[in-house]
């Protein structure tokens, strides 16, 4: 068995329909992780508010291919998401929320991700189509926001492995 | 729709039979974000290598749920969990890796993390079963090593979910 580092990527068949709407993050370094991960799986557009910044330290050249979108507000971008055919999903616990392992993805998907801390807020939970919540078996009893999202990704991404 | 969070966890229904091992590692960061998402599906071991230590503020409550198990050499280790029953199986592209879309784990496995920069060691190859790779569609091409690790434990938790 020998290495193989850095393979070529796969290639899509179609572009990736899946954009990441991030609320407010307190640390750039998550959002920074959140676009590595993105990249890697072929999406090209992140929206974001609040001091959304990428390091490239931590994003490495998804700084390159990542089209980094910063709102002053998220829902009027949503409306318009929901407008282009997106299907306004949640990354939340919340009152009937999908089991991320039996979900099945629209390929227009608009996933939303909350705060470190205060996860979505009322306002923006007002504009989700549905949430997906994450099986949790033990202690802290919640993942890391780019933990959490890097699951959605790789579900997806095997959902829809071609775009 | 309204929030949920930290819904108490899922109950195993008997313990996780997955085991990490990580090769020495660049970040005690990486390796503490390896423990929170570990912990969160339930499992309690992690055995490592180099200077691996949790950092609380990263790895949260996990520290006092994972039992951290640093040795001086991984080899023989990884003997004692073959003949344990363990299937040893790395997480790295390599000739013949299997695509972790597609892979069916045995349920008593170690999976085997390599190094940020360098991958697996040939030593380490060496004592694998097999190895898995996840897709990659994009730049830069390569998942950071906690990434990965999180997919892979999702992968594995689905195939699992009671244990």
């Amino acid at each position: 068995m020998q290495h193989l580092r850095h393979k070529p990527p796969r290639e899509l068949l179609r572009p990736r329909e899946l954009v990441l709407v991030c609320a407010p993050l307190r640390s750039n370094v998550n959002l920074s992780r959140i676009a590595r991960a993105a990249s890697c799986c072929g999406l090209t557009r992140i929206i974001a508010s609040g001091h959304a910044k990428l390091d490239r330290e931590v994003a490495r050249d998804a700084v390159d291919v990542i089209q980094l979108e910063v709102r002053r507000s998220l829902p009027p971008v949503i409306k318009q998401l929901k407008a282009e055919g997106y299907r306004i999903v949640g990354l939340e616990q919340t009152t009937n929320s999908h089991d991320l392992h039996h979900y099945a993805f629209p390929r227009k998907t608009a996933l939303v991700i909350g705060n470190e801390r205060t996860g979505l807020t009322e306002e923006l939970l007002a504009t989700l189509d549905e949430a997906i919540e994450i099986p949790v078996w033990g202690l802290p009893h919640s993942y890391n926001v780019a933990t959490a999202t890097t699951m959605a990704l790789y579900e997806y991404c095997k959902q829809f492995p071609d775009g």
